[in-house]
Parts: C-alpha cells; structure tokens; sequence
C-alpha cells in the first residue's frame, strides 16, 4: 500500500521541510506538537495536528507512546522522524514498524550500528572507509608506540583509554618527545580516570570537516550525493555549510563518493544517511555516519537538485532510487547560513515574539523557516528558527548573493545570528574558503578580544 | 567606466529585483519614490532613495526632470528603468545617454521602432519574423479577396483600415460567405469610421501566446532564452505564464528560437527583448516586441540558470553577453502567478493595510515581493503585489509544487487573486496544458453562471 499520511515526529523547519515534500506528492500530513508549539507553522499547514504533550521534549517530542497513539488516532501510515529527537532511536523506528506503519528511514539494525561509536568504526573499516591510523587498541611499550609513531608519521596524538574531555592526551610531535609524552598522559589518565591505558593515534592538527550524502535503496543499490563542507563549527555546532567542498576536485569527489556509496551498497543501507570525515592533507578519516537527514540538506539539494525529502519517502514506500550515479551531476555552488534566534557573538538564548519578520527572496534564495511576525519562539527548543539556503553558478557569485540575502532579511523581536554571518562572510579566509574546524572558535576569540 | 551607481526608475518588487542584482554584482542602489512609497521595501534597501513627486504617476514615476536629478544628486551612473513607467520611452532613453548616464536597455532608435505598431511589423517582416498573413493594405474587389483569402486559406478575418473595437470586423469561414461579409464589413465600417476601406488578414481563432526571451549586445551578437507561454490571460493581462510552453517541442524551440536570435543579431539589438508571437496548428505570428524586461522573467531564469538583470547590466556596461547559444540549457519546467492585491473573482482592486504577510519557502519556490507585514498597499498604481515562481523537474512536479507553495502563501488584511491560482491549477485544461488566450475569460464566464 502507497503511503498516503505521513505522521511528522517533529517540529520548527524540518516538520515544514517534511510537509512540504508530502505535499508536493499529494500525500497528507499528521503534525504533532507540544502545548508550547500549538500556534506554529508546521501545525498551521499540517492537514492535522495532535498535541502530543507538556513542553518538555521528554513529554511530547520524544515520548514513543504518545507519538504512535497519534499516528493511530489519525490514521496515519507512515512516520518521517526529522532530525534530532527520535531520528536515530533504533528502538522507535522497531516500534514504529511493529505498528504497521512504514519507517521513513534507515533499517533499525543500521541505526543502531552507527549509533555505537564502536560498532560503527568497525563497520566502516569493514566497508573500506579509510579510519584515522593508529594503535589497534592499548599501547603499553614505548617501543611499540615507536613503532606505530613511525608507521603512521608525527604528529601523533596519545589518548587515555578510559578518558575524555582532554584530560590524559598529548599531542606528539616527534621521537624525542615521545617516551616523555607517553609517561605523562599515562599518568594524567591514572590520576584522572584511574586507567592508566593509552593508545595512540594520528593527529589531526587542522583538519575540515567534510560528509559525503549517500542514499540505499535497501536492497543493495546506493548512490552518493557529493560533499558538503561543514568545517565552519562552534562548540560542534555547524553554523555555515556548503557544497561543495572548496577544497574537494572533481576526481577526488567521484574517488570518495563511490567509496561510500560501494559502501553502502554492501551494507545494504536504506534511506537517506551522512558519512562524516575529517580531512587534512588530502585524505579523509571517518569519524561517524548520522542515518537520517541532516540540517544541511538543501546545500546538496541545490547543487543536484534531488530533492532529498523526497527521495525519502520514495524509498520508505517501496520504490527505486529516482536518479541513477551517472545521471547525478554537480553544477555550481550553495551555501547555507543556519539562523538562530541568540546573541549573534555571546551567543546567548533569544527566544521570544518576533514583533516583525520578511524572508530574504529573489533568484536562487531559499529560505526554510516556520517564522512569521506574531510567531513566539519557545525557550525550551534548539535555537535555530531559519536556514537561508542560496545558490550561485560559483562559489564567488553564491557569496555575492548570500551577502545581499542576508542583508534583506528581517527578524526583529529577538537577536539572531545574522550579524554574525554577515561579518563571517566579509573575512578573507572564508572568502577564499581557507578554514578548518578550528577557524571558527580562534576567529571569535581574537574577536572578543 | 564601469557601472557603480544604478539609479532604478521604478517601484515595487521590479525594483527590488534590479536591487538584488546590482547588489550580488557590488554596485550600489539609488532608489526614487512617489510620496505614497516613502515605506516601500525597495526604499528601505536602496543605499539612497529619493522622493520624486507626489503619488500619480505622471508627477513621480513618469517624470524625467526630476528622476534626472535624482541620478545627478546622487552620483548615479546608470539608470535602469524596470517594465512599464519609462522602460520603453526612447526620448527617457536619449535624455538619461544625453546626461552621460549609461541606460540599461536597448538603444533608443530600437525603443522607437518597436514601439510603433506599424514600423514593429515592417522590421519584423523584414528581418525574417513570420508576420500574419493577409493582403498586404486595403481590399476593394472581391476577387482579389477571395484570391488572397484563397491563398492564406480560410477561415480569414476582413478588418476595417480606420477601425478597432470589432466594428467593421467579420470573421469568414469559407469562400461563399466573402462577397456578403465583405460588404457588411465595409457597410459597418463607413457607419463606424466614415471610411469603407477594409483589408484581410488570417483569422486565428483560437491562438495561444507564446514569446521568445532574446538578448542583445548590441554588437550584432544575440541568442535566445527559449519561449514563455504567457496564454492565460485577462483583458490582455498576463496571469500564469510557464516556461517551456506545454505546446513546443526541442526542434521547433530550436527553429524559431534560433529565427528571433538571427533577427535581433541582425539589428545589432543591445539587451533584453521578448518577441511575442500568437501560436496555431504548429505556426507563429509576430504581435510586437517589447524592448525591456517582461514581468514573466524569472520563469526564464528558472529554466536557463541565466539571471537576465545581470546580464542587462553587464551589457549596459560593455561586457559580452555571459553565455553562448550553444550552452544554454533548458532544464525543468517553471510557473509564475501574478498576484495581485484585488478581488480573485470580480477582480475589483483591494488596496490598503496588509496585517500579516508569509511568504512561500523552500526547495525551487522563488518569491519577488515587496511585501511585508505592516506595509499599506497604496491605491495608485499597478495591483501586482508579489510573484510566485515555482520550478520542477517536470511540469506535473512543478504544479504540485505550485499548489502547495500557494497554500503556503499567507496576505492578510487586503484581498488577493491567490484563490484565483488555486482554483486554475485544479483545472483540466490547465493541468494539461491545453488553453489558448481564450480560454481564462471563457472559464470565468462559465464560472460565474
């Protein structure tokens, strides 16, 4: 049976971005909302909408039970998580299935794997994606250490096995250094963690942080969608993506992009899914692949114009792949800014009414957002409140672009991130696409000063 | 000297539009206002804004003196005019050159021979464009009709010389019937005109419009953008225009894109122009040409990747055009709606306050606006308040996203023809492409009964 009501188990931008889609192939939606969340847009345009719940997400967003009593209350056959809250809950997506209703997402099995960071590393491995190079396990021997140093080359991180938060890791950057370094983080770990077990891997010093978008179809056919740079970050937090990469070749994209789609083929993946890495020097490291859709979708979206919502729901429903490998093609270049509703440089919470609002609009803008003037942005939810997506025939034009777009935008009631896109994007090294993951946090702390 | 000031001699979202692309190239904005437009979107964007007069047009928007000023006091360097206003008045186009301002449009003596109805069709005959057939001035004799009726075949339409307005005017279907309709024909026309001259030309009865976007740069180098199909319309107002027309095929695009590309390098035409053609049983004929930007571009811009403002700069400024024929790709099929501040149905205008105002967003959804909440639509001047462009991969996708970007669509406070759009899209016809320039009024008529 074709899908014919999707229930959204989210809400703010993604549950529009869902609707949307649904929509667009004349499929119903059933919105869910906390008390907090009654008058928002998602709820607004759904064709119903049920209150799930007290405005903690614990209560509403993430509770299974009343999410699957609402999908069965409005007759809903299909459930499409969004990002965050239950979008890599193995267990929801069993549950959901179990009720009868289609999952628009990744076989539980494969969440699950990808959600252990164990697991996930091993699978990867086993699936020929390259790792970070590195002891197997613990390194108790200064001799072997200097054996996997040499191996793997200086700089070298040595890490404690129990530890965390930087607490017992030591960045190596040579021979000499290493016995010492290795007594020390040994000792640091003891005293920290009460392990003094170390081992010892690469060390990335600058790297950026790029994923490649891949798509399975479940019975063992997968395509990748390209690169997105998401190396502009914040305490981890993405604030700036693009596609693609603007340190990512023609040649080197179609070399790593098939690795992960052979890689996904052989898993067998179903749905939507990101594979993250780490690049420095020309080569990627995997560090954990998310199985669902991500915020940063509409940059791949608007250099090869699949629709990835879409796609999804395609896919949950039985059907093929729409695009072929060879038919996909990569043309121009897309940035999005992710636009919170926060201080644009202390980054403080700004929830609260949006006394006046107007979308940037024009060729190649796309915005994504539940605002409207009115609208009160609850305090108890991620701060993101819209995503300006633009889209240029170069990355230089796409900028240009970006720039008028941002200055056309209007959000008051509350302080939002504009500003500081606007300043991010007047800085050479963004310019000239010159950041890694680290640009961004150094940048703000020569800024404050 | 290259461009760094535009002065845009317009208002509302054509003015924004001009805004967005000088701003994406880095040049700066003048913008002039009536009294009524102190509040306008395209004022607050501008770097500088003049007041030209008060609210008619003909003391603000049409007024050379003071529009001339306003580049001077501001150091413009370029003017662009929009569509309607000034945009095709060649004496506004020497004066702006006079003054040493560059004008953003063709060259004046073009402006004035298109303008003229008759001089248009002699220099559209001559360069190759496919006229309406018929007797080349007036008929007196009826065997010299029926030998051109004959020969252009029937059904044909005898009009009178001195006429307009359908008197004088008799549609003839077939060989027997001429003598008799002639004679009422110059009967009606003597009671009417006071002059029994009549001529005859092929009768189109149910034709489509379809006009081919061309550009110049003015160096004898011009190439086609593909056709609009621009067919729904009401007293002659364009309300759904779509690109490619549902009716033309890749070779016949080809053929008389390439025929209005020859013509327009012929004239050594200089930036955009739209050459518009009635379509039937696979045959063009030239109405006019309209030597400025259309309304419906954006659909173009849709379809191609080419932003058509920014190549009307470029070419004002001495660059080539930024694209060769043979790279110019139709991708996708594109929709706009006009939409207008007015009753959907009896089309009475509905100025004033607007109270809330939500734009249609995400994947291909383009809206050039200068709407927002608060704004008071002022009475004076054209109803067309926003443009909703929509593109798909293919014309089924595009209208399904069509529908839900217009349920998406939020104008509070006046009355809007967005109904209306709802309404046609759910129509047969529409949805199969099949009307003519008939067929909106027809279905109007039959919808009121």
């Amino acid at each position: 049976m074709a899908i014919t009501r999707i229930l959204i188990a989210n809400r703010g931008e993604i549950a529009l971005r869902v609707h949307r889609a649904a929509h667009e192939m004349g499929i119903e939606t059933v919105a869910v909302h906390s008390t907090a969340d009654a008058d928002a847009m998602h709820v607004r345009l759904a064709d119903q909408a049920v209150c799930i719940g007290p405005p903690a997400a614990a209560d509403s967003y993430l509770n299974m039970a009343a999410i699957i009593s609402a999908a069965e209350i409005t007759g809903a056959d299909a459930v499409h998580p969004g990002y965050g809250f239950l979008s890599e809950n193995a267990k929801f997506a069993e549950i959901v299935e179990a009720h009868g209703l289609k999952w628009i997402g990744p076989k539980p099995e494969h969440i699950r794997t990808m959600g252990d960071k164990i697991a996930a590393k091993e699978t990867a491995g086993a699936l020929g994606l390259p790792l970070v190079p590195g002891s197997d396990g613990a390194v108790s021997e200064v001799e072997e250490a200097r054996k996997i140093a040499a191996e793997i080359g200086y700089p070298v991180i040595i890490k404690a096995a129990s530890g965390g938060g930087g607490r017992g890791m030591k960045v190596c950057e040579g021979e000499d250094t290493l016995e010492t370094l290795m007594k020390q983080a040994g000792s640091e770990a003891k005293a920290a963690f009460g392990d003094a077990t170390v081992y010892i891997e690469k060390y990335l010093g600058n790297p950026r942080h790029i994923e490649f978008q891949v798509f399975g179809d479940g019975e063992g056919n997968a395509i990748h969608l390209g690169e997105r740079d998401c190396s502009l970050q914040r305490r981890h937090q993405k604030v700036l993506e693009e596609a693609p990469s603007p340190v990512i070749g023609n040649a080197e994209r179609e070399r790593m992009g098939s690795i992960c789609a052979k890689a996904m083929a052989e898993m067998g993946y179903r749905g939507a899914g990101t594979i993250e890495f780490l690049w420095e020097n020309g080569e990627f490291y995997f560090i954990e692949m998310n199985t669902r859709l991500q915020v940063e979708h509409p940059v791949t979206e608007a250099i090869t114009g699949v629709d990835l919502v879409r796609e999804q729901i395609r896919i949950a429903d039985g059907k093929p792949l729409s695009v072929r490998q060879e038919e996909l093609h990569f043309t121009g270049h897309a940035i999005e800014c992710r636009i919170n509703a926060e201080n644009a440089f202390t980054f403080a919470p700004s929830p609260g009414l949006v006394t006046s609002y107007h979308a940037a609009g024009g060729m190649h803008v796309r915005v994504d957002s539940g605002l409207y003037a009115g609208y009160r942005i609850p305090p108890y939810y991620d701060s993101m409140i819209a995503k300006l997506i633009v889209y240029g025939r170069t990355r230089e034009g796409c900028i240009m672009r970006l720039k008028r777009a941002l200055e056309e935008m209007v959000v008051e009631g509350v302080q939002t991130s504009i500003p500081l896109h606007q300043e991010l994007i007047r800085q050479n090294d963004v310019l000239n696409g010159d950041y890694s993951i680290k640009w961004l946090e150094e940048w703000l702390a020569k800024r404050e000063v």
